[in-house]
C-alpha cells in the first residue's frame, strides 16, 4: 500500500481555502494500484450481498470492489439523478451540504451491504449513506475506504459500523 | 445478454416529458449480470492502456471493465469537480447541455484509451469524451456501452471510433 499512497496527490485550498484536497485520480489510472486497492477492499466484504458506492468517486472503487467480490453494486446518488427513490437523506459536508438518494427497487429489507467511498473525511457522507440504508431495512456490514483522514474524526460518525481504511493521513 | 436486457427498466417521461429513460440500476445490482456486462466489455478493450468512464454511470461500468482488463481507469468528469484540468469540452445533451473535463496528469499523448458509458443515446457525451481525449493527444481505440439506442443515431457522432454495444433498443 506504500506505493499506492505515493500516488495520492494533496492539493491545498481546493475546493475552498483551508481544505487540503486528496486527489486519488492517479491511483485509479494506475492499473496495478487500482487492482491492489480493490482487491484489498473486496477481501473485507465478508458476507455482504451487495456493495454500495457513493457518488461519484465512490462509484469507481465500489463498482470494482463489487466485481472482484462477485457481487452487484448499488449507486448511492446525489439528489435529482434517479427516476425512483427509495430513501433520501440530507447532511453537512466538509464544505457545504448535500442530499443523497437510494434507488428504488434494488435493496430489500435484510440485505447486507458493504459501503465504499474513496475518502473518509468528516464522515457526513458516510453516515448519511448508512442512514439511508437503515431507512430501507438494510444492514451495513462494513465501510471501506482508500484513505481515512483521521484528524477529521469521521469514524466517530459511524459508531456501529466496522471501518476498513487502507491508508490513513 | 437476454437476461441482462430484462433487467433494464424503461421509465417514460424522465427526466423530461417525451424522454424514455433507461434505468440500468437493476443490472448493476445483480452480481451475475454486472459480471457478464463488464467481462464482455473488458474482452473488447484490445490493446488499450486505460479505460475512461464517463460521469457518473459510466464510472460504474468503466471502473469494473478496467479492473477485469487489468487496467487503470480515468474518470471523465462533469465541470467543476477536478482540482486540475487537462482539457474541457461543452456539448448538447439529449436534454440540456453540459461540460466534461479530463483530469490533468493522467493521460499522456499516445495513450490508447477505451471509453465506457452505460448508454449511447444521441452521442453528445460520447463525442465530447472522444474529443477531450484527442485534445490531449490520446488515441480512442473503442467505445463500449451496455445499451445503444439506435433510433437516436449516436453512432453517427463517432465516425472514427469502433462502437461496441452489448444491447440495442
Amino acid at each position: 500500500m506504500l506505493r499506492v499512497a505515493e500516488r495520492i496527490r494533496s492539493v491545498p485550498d481546493y475546493p475552498q481555502p483551508g481544505v487540503l484536497f486528496r486527489d486519488i485520480t492517479p491511483v485509479l489510472a494506475h492499473g496495478e494500484s487500482f487492482a491492489t486497492v480493490t482487491t484489498e477492499l473486496a477481501a473485507r466484504t465478508g458476507d455482504a450481498d451487495v456493495v454500495a458506492g457513493v457518488e461519484a468517486r465512490g462509484f469507481l472503487f465500489g463498482a470494482a470492489v463489487a466485481l472482484v467480490a462477485g457481487l452487484g453494486t448499488v449507486p448511492v446518488r446525489k439528489a435529482g439523478k434517479l427516476p425512483a427513490v427509495a430513501a433520501s437523506r440530507s447532511y453537512d459536508l466538509e464544505y457545504g451540504s448535500a442530499t443523497l438518494e437510494l434507488p428504488a427497487g434494488v435493496v430489500e429489507p435484510g440485505t447486507r451491504v458493504y459501503v465504499v467511498d474513496d475518502v473518509l473525511a468528516t464522515g457526513g457522507t458516510a453516515a448519511a449513506t448508512c442512514a439511508l440504508l437503515a431507512d430501507v431495512g438494510a444492514e451495513v456490514v462494513g465501510f471501506g475506504t482508500l484513505l481515512e483522514l483521521t484528524g477529521l474524526h469521521g469514524r466517530a460518525t459511524l459508531p456501529d459500523v466496522r471501518v476498513d481504511a487502507l491508508l490513513t493521513a
